[in-house]
């Protein structure tokens, strides 16, 4: 049976809401998994090590003794690197390397020195750039253990300057994933303990006598642990909630349909929530791609994830050129962004909101999730309208610097006076008027 | 009677747990509060327009007949600007001109032309920087209005590119502060509308007819307004929901005590949840701002909340020496830290977190508060372990460029199809698989 996705054109009239609807997406909150989460988190910092373990031991069903027995050691780690096939140790080693090459590149091009300047009377303004002292990295056990998530989030935050990453991860039954832990080595993980869950986000927020408390927790997880990121959000730093991924390839209609058919599935094929839309003005090419879907989708192991993504959360859209198609992406601001077109650049340049912009068609989206470099943790859900990649600069903070000059405190401190008598705020500008000569 | 302001001592064996007790401070989370929130902003999301008309009207005590007639013009702004008294105009200019030439120079330093390298096989890589499109600054009405703050919200946005500014900010009984709309005329925000409360968050969040949905909201407002901004961010982004005001003073004992008496008041006076610590080697220097204090405080007009914050939130501590002063500064991750002190960088060399430096006896907060550059908004309660200045980067958003080379294409799909597979992705595989030759 052919895929039911559904085929948009924007000159329909009633386009608009056609795509509001493709688009429309709402984060289920679950009152009874943030009631669950919020009790975990209260138990962990009234009890500690105690919670950690009992939790543990519940709902991971082991046999612990301690939350110290949790730990797993960098030897444990070593050795799963080393036990790893020659060719996957190789493949995971250069994707670090390229992500570590593309961070330090981020790093030096992001501000990350900090600057001063100093004005004519002496006063020196400025902003110090810092890394966190501590993090923590959440990685999803079971079915999402994705090894090049670890890289993705460990190997910026030591790129920025991190002292201690903090990795959790849940082992269910005891079952420990050997290319996590070879990754983790790799990406220079300091110590990794194996619990998950609510009460591995409260152990990281609050600390315990085993578990040191972090600065920012990262790394996806299921609805309790997102539950659990939104609760500490404040007591700790928090990367973005994400939402099912996706994918928006605009096509010129000159790339193998093949290929692009094979590009939206890579996306679909992650869960039946993510997405994936195609964007193009040529309504053959569009036929080709939807036979290339049809032709293609029983070769491949994830078919039914895949059918499930394209029938409710997919779109073939044909627009009228590739000027609407840019339109189209700023109003989608996709995650991820292929434009597998000649000449790409010219499009690149007229796009505003995307996580990733994959340019030309030799830019797979599957080359950016693994070892191009730069982040595959991108905004999902269109909140690239406001957010970004993760990056070095998640891992740092600034901090202003202001040192007025004696000269600098005459003028200012005048000024800083007439707009605190202004606010009402008399100690302000009493202060500010001490400085006067 | 004598302000009952605590004295600790570094070297007390009880010191650590004595410091825990002044630093703890849990924000209130009212389950009523955040419901009412919820409610209106599922009214407004609903019923637009008429939802933000009815709340505006029955809260505020307006009688106003459409959401378009609580919009304030241009003109109306520039008249309040011009209706100022001299002086203060003049003011609130120099602190404008000197807020944008700093927020000019971080743009110019934080990375916000982006970057992208070639590698040897001409596959490129980097990141675009794009402004946010649309902002939404949120301006408490009644007595906590601050002009200074419209200058801090509004013009980093502008800096960055931010084509269209809006401002919220609720009259009360139809009440409106000159001040606050000259400082938004000064600032450049494009539109204001006289809404506030979670309706205000609200209409910003999912637009309605009068309202354009805007893509971040920033600004502080009360206990409805914070809890609205947690429940719409991921919708928009939005800035840190903020805590009671902090200062930490480091002092060597050679600053005018009545200059760090008076900078201590200038946080208290904030409200009797603000803090304001000194830390200081000398103890008989700590006497005498101590003495100070209680000499000063009654001349003050608001002594009585000045009173509250230093005797429930206030401390004095007595270090060992400035070296440890700097090891417990970075412990409290202050917002704003002073170091009052002879040759203060080297002191702010082992600042590691704060969210703004004060240098030098000259540099007294008020004058950051008002016109020195920087930004005044800063993360409090301990958020500068991972968090920073509102500034311009907070107005922008990254993209990843990712333009693969057909020959790059040959090696980066070896390695990712290696790596997809042992993820168990075939699509990820095959579509890396499709551009090697």
């Amino acid at each position: 049976m052919p895929v039911q996705i559904r085929k948009l054109d924007s000159s329909d009239s009633d386009f608009k809401s056609r795509l509001s609807a493709v688009l429309a997406f709402e984060a289920g909150e679950d009152a009874a998994i943030d009631q669950a989460a919020a009790q975990i988190l209260a138990d962990v910092k009234a009890r500690g090590d105690a919670a950690v373990l009992e939790c543990t031991n519940r709902f991971d069903r082991l046999d612990a003794a301690s939350v110290a027995a949790l730990e797993i050691s960098q030897s444990e780690m070593q050795q799963a690197l080393a036990g790893l096939p020659a060719g996957r140790r190789a493949a995971l080693q250069t994707a670090a390397d390229r992500v570590r090459a593309y961070h330090e590149r981020q790093k030096k091009e992001c501000g990350s020195d900090g600057f001063t300047y100093t004005e004519a009377d002496g006063t020196v303004l400025g902003q110090k750039v810092t890394p966190l002292d501590r993090v923590g990295i959440y990685v999803p056990g079971g079915k999402a253990a994705y090894p090049s998530s670890v890289l993705m989030n460990a190997i910026p935050a030591k790129v920025a300057g991190v002292q201690e990453v903090i990795m959790v991860v849940p082992t269910p039954s005891g079952v420990k994933n050997e290319l996590v832990l070879a990754a983790a080595a790799i990406a220079g993980v300091d110590r990794v303990f194996t619990i998950g869950g609510a009460q591995a986000v409260g152990a990281l927020a609050y600390g315990t006598d085993t578990i040191p408390p972090v600065d920012k927790i990262v790394g996806p997880g299921n609805a309790y642990v997102a539950a659990a990121k939104r609760r500490v959000f404040g007591i700790v730093g928090i990367d973005m909630i994400a939402g099912p991924s996706e994918i928006l390839v605009i096509c010129d209609g000159s790339t193998d349909p093949d290929w692009v058919a094979m590009d939206l599935f890579s996306q679909a094929e992650h869960d039946e929530l993510a997405q994936s839309i195609l964007l193009c003005p040529d309504a053959a090419y569009i036929e080709k791609v939807e036979a290339s879907i049809n032709r293609q989708l029983d070769a491949m192991p994830r078919k039914d994830v895949i059918r499930t993504s394209l029938t409710n959360r997919g779109a073939l859209l044909k627009v009228r050129d590739m000027d609407e198609a840019c339109e189209i992406a700023n109003l989608i601001a996709a995650e991820h962004l292929e434009i597998s077109a000649e000449n790409p650049q010219q499009w690149a340049d007229k796009i505003r909101h995307a996580g990733a912009m994959f340019l030309g068609r030799f830019s797979s989206e599957s080359l950016g999730d693994y070892c191009a470099g730069p982040n595959h943790v991108l905004p999902t859900s269109r909140t690239a309208r406001f957010s970004s990649p993760l990056g070095v600069y998640d891992f740092q903070k600034r901090s202003s610097i202001i040192q007025v000059s004696e000269a600098g405190a005459q003028t200012l401190g005048e000024v800083a006076a007439e707009l605190a008598y202004g606010e009402g705020l008399q100690a302000h500008a009493r202060s500010a008027e001490y400085r006067l000569k």
